[in-house]
C-alpha cells in the first residue's frame, strides 16, 4: 500500500493553469498534487556568445525553490551566493529535454528562457518542470508566430513530458510524492517524447542495486504516464 | 488622470489568501492589484548568534523576485551570486517592520523568518510583502498559540501595514502601480500601525525635489490607505 | 540631558578640509564632530551601459568605512567578499542625493564616482558622506571647468546636505552623535537642497512608533541644520 | 567503422596504477586509453554534520580537471570562483556510486574522500573516476584495515564500476572516446556491482530521441563492459 | 637625477602621526612623502582556531587602498568580491614582519590586528605600512600595559621597519617614489630590526636581471635607511 | 645531519619528463624528489586587454595543488570559491619568472599560459614549478616555431631555474624538502638565469631575524644549485 493510497500506476491530479503571468510570453502553473511550479517562457533578442551570427536560435532553463517549499525551510540560494549542484543538475537537465523537441534553425537566432520556480514542493519537481516548462515554451511559440515570428509547426517538432517512478517496498510505482521519494529503493526519472522517444532517462539505486526487470518495469510505467501526460499538455494547449 | 484611471486616493483591489502553503506555519499570498507577493511565515528554533540564551526572539525577513516577475526578465540573483542593493535594502526594510509591531520578549527564544516572494511585479511590492508579511506573521503565532507555545496577545502588539504614495503629474496619489510608479516626480513608502503609529518613512525625489506641502499630503493619503489595509488584515484574519 | 551636553537644536562642529587628496579631481575631509568621512570625486570618461551614446553622463557614490572606523572592529568587507546591505543602502542614497543637484545633460557623457570612506565613525556618517560629497563633487566640477569641459552653474543647480534628528529620551534633537543614536526612540535622516527642497526623508522608530508631530518636530530642526550647513558648505567652496 | 578502430564492443586500454600517492591513505593512477584520472582516498575523523554523534560514516567523492586536461585550455574553476554545474554533477554521480558498495555503520564515524583529478582528457572521465575511485576507496579501506580500525570485509559489500556507451552513426559502442562522444546520437553512462547490479543508470539523445531496444542495447554493452572492469579491479586489488 | 632631485642614498620626508584614531588601542599615521598610511592596532580577546587553548596571542595585518588612493581610480576590492593577488601578498608580508618582534607566548591569548589603509600613494606603501604598523602594534602593547596586561618589555623584542631601493637609471636609489618605481629596472623591499637582523628580502628584476654586487649595492643603502627609520620610531614614541 | 641525510649542497634527484600531454603544446613533468608537478605550456590566440593591438604577447603561469597532494588533505580551492594568497603570490611569482627570459615583441600578439599543478609535495613547489615551466614553455615555442610562428632563439633570452634554501640547524643548507623546510629558521627562494643574472630573491626569517653573512652563504648554494638545473634544463630539451 503507498502511503497515497495510490495504486502503483496512478498518478496524482495533473493540472496546468496557462497564462497565469502578465509579462511573460508564455507561462503556466503546473500542478503534480500538491507539487506545484511555476514556468514562465521569456523571449530574449540575445542569444548565448558562441550562437552569435550562426542564425540558430537557443532554449535554456533555470530552477529554483522559494525557501519554504519545502517541510523544513532551506537557505535562499541568493543569500548563500551560489546555486547548489542539484539545481544545477535540475536545471541542465529541464534545458537538454526541452531543446530534444526544438529546431533551434527553425527559431532562428533568439533565446527562449524556462524559469522553473518551485512554489511548494512534494516530489517530482523536476519532472513537473519539464512537463509544466513544455506548456510554457509552446505558449511562448504561439505567441511568436501570432506575430509572424516563426512558423510554429516547423519550430516544434513533438511533446517532451516527463514522470518518475520508483520502487517502493519492492513494487515499481508511477509518479512518487515526497513521503514515497524518501522511503523508495530505486528512483528513477524518464523524460520522452509525444512519439514515445526516450530524451533522458536517470536511474538511482538509493538502498540496494536493482536489477533490468525492475527497471524495465519502471521504464513501462513511466511510459503509460508520460502518454497520460502529453495527453494533458494537449488538452491544455488546444 | 492616473494612467489606472483611479480616484487620487484610490487603492487598487488588495486581497489577501491565507494558508496556501503546505508546509509554513503562516502563509498569505497578497495582492495589490496585479502585483502579487508570496508571503511563508517560518518557525524555527535557532536564533541569530547575538540573541542566545538572552531569552528573546527575532523575527527577519527575505524578500526575492522571481526572475521573470517583471516586464523584461532580470537576471536569477542566485546565478549572479549576490543579492543586489535594492533586495538587501527592501528586505531589511521589511524586517524592521514587522519587529516594530511583536514583543520579542514575549516571543521567546525562536526565530520566525518571514519570505516575501514577488511572482509578479506592478509597483509596490515592498509594501504589498509588509502588508502581507503581517498576515503570515500573524498566522504562524497563531499556530504557535494553537500549540500553546505563546500567548499572541501579548506577543502581536497591533497591526503593521504600507503603502507607497507619489506625486504624479503634479497631483498627490495613493498606491502607485508600476506605470504611475515610473513616471512619478517624488515616490515615498509610509508603514504604519493599526493604532495610527508612524514606523517608517522614506520620501524619494526622482526629479525636483518636493516641499514640506507636498509631503504632507502624501502622509495624509497613506494614513487613509494604511488604515483601509488595517481593516482588511482584521477581515482576514478574523 | 544628551550625553553630548548640545542643546536639542545644536549640532557638532562641522568642517570642510578641500583638496587634502594629490590624485582626485575633487576631494574633501569633513568632519562633523569625531566622525570623520574622506570624500573623492573621480571623474572617468566611461559611463554605465545604458548611458551609452545618451549625450547623458552620470554621478555614483560608494561607501566604505575603514575596519577600525568603529568602537570595536569590524571584518573588511573586502574580505568577507562582499559589501553588506547597510553599505549598499548608503551608497545608494549618496548617489541618489548627489544627482539631485545635477544636471545630467549638462555633464556630458563622463561619469563623476564619489567616494565617502569612513575614518573614523560618531554616528551620522551617512549625512555627513552626502554634505562632504557635495564638496567633493563641487571641486571636481570646479576642475572640469578649468579645463573648459563644462560650465558649473549650467551642470551644479542647487547645494545638497543632510543630517540625522532623533528623539532622544522624549526631545528631538538635532545631529545624533553614536551615544545619542544608540539610544534614540527615533532616527530620521534628512536631505535637503540649499532652496530648502526636500530630495529624500527617512524616518525610522527603532522602539514605539512615532507621530505627526514628532516627525514634524524632526522635519523643522533638519531644516534649520541643512540651512546652516549650506552655509558652511559655500564658505568652504567660496 | 569508429574512428578508433574498434570493434563496437570493445574497450580501451584500461590499466591501474595503485599507491601513486606518498601521503593518501588509498591512490590510483587509472588510465582508459587517453583518459588519466589520479584518484586518491583521503580518511579523516571528521563527518559532516547531520551524522554526528550517529554511529556513520560517510564516503565522499570530489572530481576536477587541470585546465589543460582538454584539448582547448578551460579556466581554472578555483579562478573562476566556483565549480560549473558539470563538475558538482559528476562528483555527485562518483559520490553516490561508491556508497553503493559501503556499509557506512560498519565503517564507523569516520570520512573517506575520493579526489578524482583528471590530468588527461579523452572521453570517459566520470566513468574512469568511479571505477579507479573504487579501486584508491578499496585501498584506504586496507590501509584501515592494516591498523585494526575496520573490517573491510564488512565495510566493502561489492565491486562497483562504471563505463559509457553510445550510439555512433547508428551503432551501440562501447567506451566512447572523445571523438567518439562528439559524434554521438545517444550517449549513457552505466554504473553496477560486481555482482551485476544496477546502481546508476544515466541516458541523454544528444539529437534524435531513441527507442527502447537502441537502450537496450545499450545497457547489454555496459554489462559485459563491465564485468571486465571488475575482473580488472579484482587483479589489480589481489 | 632621480625625477624627485633627491640624492641616491636620501629618503623622503617620513613622519609619524600618533593616537589618531579615537577607537583603537593604537593608532598611527604614517607618511613617506605623499605616501600615507593609516594604520590601526586592534586589540581582540579571541585567537585563530589553531591556537585555541595554546596560551599563545597573534599577530595579523590586513591591508587595503581607497578607491582613489592612486592616480587613476582603482575598483574597490569590497565590491568586486574579493581581494586581489597584490593585497593578499602585501598583508602577508606586513604579519610575518611584525611577528618578527613579537613574543606570541608573552603576548598571551589575544589576538591583535593591525590595518594599514593607504590614504594615498606615491610608491612604497607595503614599506611605510610595516613601519607605521610597527608604531602602532606598540602603542597597543603600551595600552594593554597601562591595564596590567602584559609587561611591553617581554612581548616587543626589537623595532622592525622597513624600506624599499632599486636601481633607477643604472643607479641604486634608496626609497623610491611612485615615478621612480614604474621606471626602475630592480625593485627590492628590505624588511630589518632595529639590532640589524634581516626579517624579509625581496628582490624582483623588472627588466634585465640584476647582478649580486647591485643587490649589495641595494642591501646597503636599504641598511642605512632602516638604520635612520628605526631613530625616527624612537622618537616617536618615546 | 639533514633529515635527508644529504650534504649541506646537496640536491635532491631532478628530472624533466617532457611531452607528457597529449593536448599542449608544450608539456614536463618536473620532480624534485618526491616533489612532483605538472606544468602545461597553452597557447592561446588572445591576449590581455591591455596589450591589445600592441603587436606584443604574454606569459602568464597559473599554479594549483590536488587536494591530498600533501600530509594533510586541503580543502580544494574550487570549492572554497577563491584562491588563497599562497597561491596567489605563487603564480605571480612564476609569471614573473619566466617573464623575465622572454622578448614579449619577438613572440608576438599570443599569450602562452604556463600551468602548474602539483600533484604531490614534498617542499620546494614553487621553485620546481619555475624550474618546469620553463621546460614546458621551451617546448611550447619550439612547436610554435616548427610552424613558423616565431624564431626561438629570438623570443627566448636565457634558461631560468630556481631553488629553495635555508637555514637548518644553524647550517646553510641547498633544496629544502618538507621535513627541512618546516624545521628551518630562514628560508629563501631564488630565480637565476643560465647566465648567472638573478631574477627574484625571496628570504624570510622564520624565527630568529637572519644576518649578511648568512644571506650570502645562502646565495652562493643556490648558485651552484641553479647552475646545476640549467645543465640539466638543457639536456633535458637538447
Amino acid at each position: 500500500m503507498r502511503p497515497s493510497k495510490r495504486q502503483p500506476d496512478e498518478m496524482r491530479a495533473v493540472s496546468f493553469e496557462r497564462g497565469i503571468s502578465k509579462h511573460a510570453e508564455g507561462s503556466c502553473l503546473v500542478r503534480f498534487g500538491d507539487t506545484q511550479v511555476l514556468c514562465t517562457a521569456s523571449l530574449e533578442e540575445k542569444v548565448p556568445t558562441w550562437l552569435r551570427n550562426s542564425g540558430k536560435g537557443w532554449v535554456t532553463a533555470e530552477y529554483g525553490m522559494l525557501p519554504r517549499a519545502t517541510g523544513e525551510r532551506m537557505r535562499r540560494e541568493a543569500s548563500s551566493g551560489r546555486q547548489g549542484g542539484r539545481t544545477l543538475e535540475i536545471q541542465r537537465l529541464i534545458g537538454r529535454s526541452l531543446r530534444a523537441v526544438i529546431d533551434l534553425k527553425a527559431l532562428g537566432e533568439v533565446q527562449i528562457t524556462v524559469d522553473c520556480d518551485v512554489l511548494q514542493a512534494d516530489g517530482g519537481t523536476r519532472t513537473a518542470a519539464i512537463t509544466g516548462g513544455f506548456v510554457a515554451l509552446h505558449d511562448c511559440l504561439a505567441w511568436m508566430q501570432a506575430r509572424h515570428m516563426i512558423a510554429i509547426e516547423r519550430v516544434l517538432k513533438d511533446h517532451v513530458a516527463a514522470i518518475s517512478c520508483g520502487i517502493y517496498e519492492g513494487t515499481p510505482v508511477l509518479d512518487l510524492d515526497y513521503a514515497e521519494d524518501s522511503a523508495a529503493e530505486t528512483d528513477a526519472n524518464f523524460v520522452m517524447t509525444g512519439s514515445g522517444g526516450i530524451v533522458e532517462i536517470q536511474g538511482t539505486a538509493e538502498g540496494a542495486p536493482f536489477s533490468e526487470e525492475q527497471f524495465n518495469a519502471l521504464l513501462a510505467l513511466a511510459r503509460r504516464g508520460i502518454s497520460r501526460l502529453v495527453e494533458l499538455q494537449k488538452m491544455a494547449v488546444a
